[in-house]
């Protein structure tokens, strides 16, 4: 390690082993940041009122995160953030992904299809409410409570106001549960996007590494009544060079880590769960740069699956890595049984270490069912099944009609009141729909699933009948009308009458197959899911009694706190300073993808300050989730935005190790410089208020 | 367990735990092979006489077993192991695979582009020899001798016989050498080949399963001086109904198993070996996939391969399962702490198990780049160098060219004098290249390497420059024309000078690439293979000293003899009786592929008794390469041809599991069948002297 404060080294010093965070550890709630602590760290001096000027400058947007940056509802992310509302606003005439997208008014801003924001407003503990909902119950059934009562509590707290959006927060692995109050925009417009090879630079090679030199960023607006929102409180503006050794702080929503996992659930992760996602994803890579290869139009239309797909892939290579790197296994063993000597004895008859031991051998069992039939409905980890986007439009169609025929409480959870209107929102999106593509992909996903389950399996047999893979892939999506969102929203409002009469074959294939998706789905929940909830909790209340409030929760996709320094890498393999340049950019291009400057890029060269620092790293806990991430210093000024992290952080979904995490930072200079010198963004660059 | 006779129930009794085999366990070489056990264990009374014979009735055909059925020099192997042979004499438009090869006359029989057969004449021990040559040395010099001395012996003892092949086989990981000495038939005809689909009804999805209905049959036959071989010894055909619970015998060349693999090994290969084989082959499944998927051409192009990578990647996949089981891990735990607690204080500080420890960091950090860039040297594990066959045969040139420059006992080990005949007879041998498929192959192979590898490896640095995969790959491929035998002739026979002065770009490219690819060979040898071979020989003696020769030695590719029952499984999920029928054949086809049945099959269904056994199970331990292993009754009359085993049995590579230890068998009934009733081969029928 380097450049460590004297603070930050004392802290290191002084804070235990075990499974209390350490120093810069933890992807902190808003409501429970160790702010004592971060001051003593870091040598800063942040209080309440600057946590809560944070947290309301930061914005969700999809799966990303984002800061506002002026009062206008000026919001930057990266670029990865906005790539499919890119792909969508684009033709393979009008290529934005190719030109960048550089609207020079406001009315050349264009909504992002399907695109909502939101800010966090609020926090409200209901952990109480939520225990008491699934107590005394076992299985499906304490599945279902919880489900249902998460449900009625933001039924009741946001109704229907589109402008909000409340969510039941699971934290601590069921330990805690909170309502999450969102102000939320459903009229999201993108502002600025580079040329792509600008922000991908170095393509999947260089993705999760460093030194890069990339600017992955973008910006989008917030709008309310088609009017620029009003966003008084947002970040300001700051386009220093940076210092190494700043402190920093970084907001945003990491996605999911499972760090309170016990060592007998990371093992069935390692041999089961890993291994299924990254070699069925690995294949369709293949399938789709093979396909990609074939002309321009398939170019075209596989460039943003395939970007999405290698970033998903390599992000599970790191965590393969993590998960069969001795040292690092024996790091968690090591947290296990400081934790279990403490703890055990406490226990009781109740042991959730014993209870998780034998729940593994039933979730190796049922994983790869789960996943390929039932991925992407938010319940099993990959998001595979149909493999294809009007695969799930037509699911979410013939379940939607299904489920909203009973009340609330009763229905799968995804279908719960109080989510049907972001459900809704992306189901009515126009979006383009490539035919070929969609064959593609639900001919691999057909195809994997027959494969991993069998040929003889009652699900795969309920899937394919006589047909094959190709046969029925192509039946399908030839005849299929939901490519049409007018259709699509028909179906949705005639309910399950309009769906049942419908004779569109994908949504009578998606009737078909119901009886044997649900079966497996309901199987998981009974004997995975609530099990594995139930033991999880027990454990998340031990932890209290040994580490006391010390402890973060894992990340749930939700707003988080970390904290840091700016840093480069000192590991055997992975040595380099914090900085990079656009010198260095120029110096690293071969001219032959992915390592070609993009055109405008390159032709702005001599306009553009060759040490402007490009990207940086910084030591603050992460994951992914965290793209997009307002970079901020102890003044509150935003000096960057997260976009990455390098492969070896990737064990940060398991657990915590200073020495190797690193994410990796797009700078406000870099993007000014973009701005500028690049792309003529003037009015950008005034509404920024660039110093 | 079910069907066992009283003897062999006993046997399970009276044999201790530990790693001593276990009843029917073992894949014995023919000069230690446990007569007597054996004749206990199953109730037979075989002998050496017996042993002799049907040592010299098997033959090695390629990576495959194979058995002679009549005195004419006919053999019956799979039909996947000519599978390449037929690809190679058939065209788009005269496709043998679709229509199966069906000569009348012995004149139409058509020869194997470089296919050789070998029958084990002679073994000597070379023990002594052997470890003298190493005796003293470490590193590079070790691995270097050893080589050098085994070349010297094969040499010495083969000259330039081109009827004759000799072979150092090292046996218990160097705890023994034998100078195998084999009759070689360098004419090798294919004598017949059913419909392909007749032999791989159900394709991936039913290979490594049963139940199973696969033809997977054919007969090559031997020629000396232009004429069918003179082969008095050879199996008698007994196509008599198969009886469950016979005792039986499977003769043939099991390829490797890593059964004497310290835990600390078997743990590099499930974290570090098998995930990266098996990764990036899904991706070129994919691509391969797609790439038939282009047209009939490449559909034609990509079919053998695409099958030789399923089955490779199947079998991965039945290891992987093997390598995360915790029961399965759990006895091989137990194994070898049994030996440990009986062996370890006589090791004293030469400690082959902290030997092994400690080279397996070495091993998990060079195995990437050993695989990517030496595959298919015979050193690492995968073949996948250069993807492609016109990248491996200019590697042969250049490198061949290199080699022989030098004295033989200094060359690389696979261009010794010795080896240089079979290496000449691959590459002289005409075959057709498809220049678009190569080109696919090559991308991927860079590809892979360069994402695995990282950009600025500097072995990348030097495979690339400054192209990118598919530049690089498209150059390489369209300028070559190694693709010309004549052209491959000439550069081999010009030598050195030939070869530098080539302008064949492929050539230039290989010769550019030498210093990178050598050092990664250089240092695996020396800090990874040679302490693994003095650790395993040291291993070796100390299993002796503790088992006596009731241990066997891995599989290496060499003459072995297995034996077991005929018998089916009674595992959970895995429950069946022993055979399968035509009938059974007919009700599972669907007619969507690959659950189609071959046109000449369908035909004639009302010619075929529809309760003939097609395929069967037997117990005897096994292991890919047996494909094509003659299954012999203990009075020597051969009943089928072991052509698969279920995906459990893949666990075999590591360890034996009696209760799913399970090979697939294609019976002589089902195959008199298909040559009588289905394909009028009249004149085999007559030739195997069908009762």
């Amino acid at each position: 390690m380097r450049h460590l404060t004297p603070a930050l080294a004392a802290a290191l010093l002084t804070l235990a082993a075990g499974s209390a965070a350490k120093a810069e550890e933890g992807m902190w709630t808003y409501d429970n940041f160790p702010i004592a602590r971060a001051n003593q760290t870091l040598g800063t001096n942040i209080d309440q009122a600057w946590l809560d000027k944070v947290r309301l400058s930061s914005v969700k947007f999809g799966g990303c995160s984002a800061g506002l940056v002026s009062g206008e509802g000026l919001v930057m992310t990266n670029n990865h953030c906005v790539a499919t509302c890119v792909a969508n606003l684009s033709t393979q005439e009008v290529n934005f992904a190719e030109t960048g997208f550089t609207p020079r008014t406001r009315e050349e801003e264009r909504k992002c299809p399907g695109g909502t924001a939101e800010i966090l407003t609020d926090i409200t503990d209901v952990t109480e409410r939520m225990h008491a909902a699934g107590a005394g119950l076992e299985g499906q059934a304490f599945t279902r409570a919880r489900d249902a009562e998460a449900g009625r509590i933001e039924q009741e707290a946001c109704g229907d106001d589109a402008a909000k959006r409340c969510q039941v927060v699971s934290l601590y692995r069921g330990g805690q549960f909170k309502l999450y109050t969102y102000k939320k925009y459903s009229d999201v417009r993108l502002a600025f996007a580079p040329e792509d090879r600008a922000a991908t630079f170095g393509g999947d090679l260089d993705n999760f590494s460093f030194p890069r030199f990339a600017i992955d960023a973008a910006f989008i607006r917030l709008y309310e009544n088609g009017a620029p929102a009003v966003t008084p409180t947002h970040f300001v503006w700051n386009a220093d060079k940076p210092v190494e050794g700043t402190p920093v702080f970084v907001t945003g929503s990491p996605g999911a880590t499972q760090r309170l996992l016990t060592q007998d659930q990371l093992m069935a992760v390692r041999d089961v769960v890993l291994p299924l996602d990254q070699l069925i994803a690995s294949e369709l890579r293949g399938r789709l740069i093979r396909y990609s290869e074939e002309g321009e139009r398939q170019a075209f239309e596989a460039m943003d699956p395939i970007v999405g797909l290698e970033n998903t892939y390599k992000r599970g290579l790191g965590r393969m890595r993590a998960l069969t790197d001795p040292q690092f296994l024996a790091m968690k063993a090591e947290q296990e049984r400081d934790f279990r000597s403490r703890a055990e004895a406490g226990a009781g008859s109740n042991n959730p270490w014993t209870t998780l031991s034998g729940v593994q051998p039933t979730l190796r069992e049922l994983y790869p069912a789960m996943a390929l039939l039932e991925g992407g409905t938010g319940v099993g980890t990959t998001p595979v099944a149909g493999g294809s986007q009007l695969f799930l439009w037509a699911r979410a169609l013939v379940r939607g009609a299904q489920e909203r025929a009973k009340p609330s409480a009763e229905r799968l959870p995804e279908f719960a009141d109080s989510r049907l209107s972001a459900l809704q929102a992306g189901l009515f999106a126009e979006r383009p729909v490539y035919p070929e593509l969609e064959q593609v992909r639900m001919e691999w996903w057909l195809s994997k699933t027959r494969e991993w389950l069998t040929v003889d399996h009652p699900a795969v047999r309920g899937l394919l009948g006589k047909e094959s893979p190709e046969q029925l892939s192509a039946r399908l999506i030839e005849g299929t009308t939901l490519a049409d969102p007018a259709v699509r929203r028909a179906l949705w409002e005639g309910g399950l009458a309009a769906v049942e009469a419908s004779n569109d074959p994908l949504i009578q294939y998606l009737l078909s197959i119901q009886d044997e998706t649900r079966a497996i789905r309901s199987e998981w929940e009974a004997k995975v899911q609530a099990p594995t909830d139930r033991a999880s909790e027990r454990l998340a209340a031990l932890r209290f009694q040994t580490y006391g409030d010390s402890v973060y929760p894992d990340a749930t996709g939700t707003l988080r706190l970390t904290y840091g320094l700016i840093e480069g890498s000192d590991v055997p393999g992975q040595r380099w300073g914090p900085f990079t340049t656009f010198g260095g950019l120029y110096d690293r291009a071969t001219g032959a993808a992915p390592f070609d400057v993009a055109p405008k890029l390159l032709a702005a060269k001599d306009r553009i300050d060759l040490d402007t620092v490009m990207n940086m790293t910084v030591s603050s806990d992460t994951i992914g989730g965290s793209s997009g991430s307002p970079v901020v210093n102890a003044q509150g000024e935003i000096l960057g935005a997260n976009f990455d992290s390098t492969v070896l952080t990737q064990r940060n979904a398991y657990g915590y190790d200073r020495n190797v995490n690193r994410s990796v930072i797009v700078t406000t200079g870099a993007v000014t410089t973009a701005l500028r010198d690049v792309y003529g963004m003037d009015g950008l660059v005034a509404e920024l208020g660039v110093r």
